[in-house]
């Protein structure tokens, strides 16, 4: 039987809350080890690119990785939030360690190409070193991993935090029983987006392909849907969205293939 | 026979300079494994905090760590220049891993306490978690650090690189022989401040005690050689005082304690 580890990712925003980061940290804490921690930039990238006059550039409302957006990245994501993190992990006794995709070289990625639209420093996934992540997990280290990667050859790349945090669930199936938490401010999937109690339990890949079509499934949740249903597909044991406060098994709404 | 092992300090200044970054890269990849590597911040932090319109207080010339120049420092250092280094020695074909000293609570500290001044967020060390080090040093891993440690209550703090690879140093030396390499822009201790090439090939702990009562050895260079001196006390095999593009064993100055 394969020991069990999970996969969490959480959003910028809730860590720049205090009261939703400390409810954040401790259910993170009450999760069993070996765990992998995987968090987004929120709003204090752009704040900080406008208190240092550096425009964030947009294209159909995603933001474009320039060079000076992509320090900043790295400023905000990979050092105020990574380690501030880290250091209030170690002080709840977990053992923490922060990590970009360049470090070990733990997750290699390559410039984004361009089609219609260059996205810049955007980082595609090419691999996740899931060697360098199970030795931590076996001494019980907690990775605590930035929205960014590298392409090897010295520069680094912005990627999506949920992207990552699917990539790395995928790579450490081959050796774990993973469970892939992509937490936010819901509940889980709402039925009706008005009523915050109406978490869908269970949604399966059926229900997802219809749910885009009728258009009850929009917006943000349409990639971090697919990224859930991929890596179910690739391998990952149990996938769930849930509330940053409730980690635990079963809470939120859990993914399912459907069987056709 | 004790496996070797270097621990090299860089400063900022060095870094933000690409043609002398690129140098140091290059001296630094000559270097066998094991290696370390200790960066300082530079006038980076300086520059984003004028930017950001934070005031960097000084008080007799030492600059106080607010907890906002803290927030920079970790942007700066901990991000910024920290996962810079990383990818680019990662482009080098080393396999680099950039820390604080949260990280794996690699370095414990304490707030410096308050005596006639308040330095605000400044760490001295309390203790280096060597075995966390030995475990990357024995993969050929090389730790990249960042002169940040923290107090193990979830607060991050401003610790000066040369104290850090000064203690570095020190913890490594009871598995390993450890040359300690405190970088800088000089060729070593100069006998002539105005002549650089008036490099002193050997200095001992007697010849700065005199120095210092002399003052032949002045300002930043005390404290520097204060380091190199103790940590050759405190069990560190080799000390240098050298160029950043001239790592190489014998260059520069070596230190030297008096037996007395």
């Amino acid at each position: 039987m394969k020991a069990k580890v999970s996969v969490v990712k959480v959003g910028g925003a809730v860590l720049e809350d205090v009261d939703k980061r400390k409810a954040f940290l401790q259910a993170f804490f009450s999760l069993a080890t070996p765990k992998v921690l995987v968090h987004g930039g929120g709003r204090k990238a752009t704040d900080v690119a406008a208190r240092l006059g550096v425009e964030a550039p947009m294209i159909d409302g995603r933001r474009i990785t320039s060079p000076e957006m992509m320090d900043i990245a790295l400023m905000v994501y990979g050092g105020l939030v990574n380690k501030t993190l880290v250091a209030q992990l170690q002080s709840y006794g977990i053992d923490a360690l922060g990590l970009t995709g360049a470090d070990l070289n733990v997750i290699a990625a390559h410039k984004r190409p361009v089609k219609t639209i260059d996205y810049g420093l955007a980082g595609d996934i090419d691999q996740v070193n899931a060697e360098v992540l199970q030795a931590f997990l076996h001494k019980n280290q907690v990775p605590v991993m930035a929205p960014i990667t590298h392409d090897g050859q010295g520069q680094l790349l912005n990627t999506n935090a949920d992207t990552i945090a699917t990539a790395v669930a995928i790579a450490l199936s081959a050796e774990f029983e993973v469970s892939l938490i992509l937490s936010f401010e819901k509940k889980g999937v709402l039925e009706d987006a008005e009523n915050d109690e109406s978490v869908i339990p269970v949604l399966s890949s059926s229900d997802f392909a219809r749910g885009k079509i009728e258009g009850s499934i929009v917006g943000g949740m349409i990639p971090k849907l697919t990224n859930g249903f991929k890596a179910l597909e690739k391998g990952v044991q149990h996938v769930q969205i849930t509330r940053y406060d409730h980690l635990a098994a079963r809470s939120g709404t859990q993914l399912q293939l459907s069987h056709t």
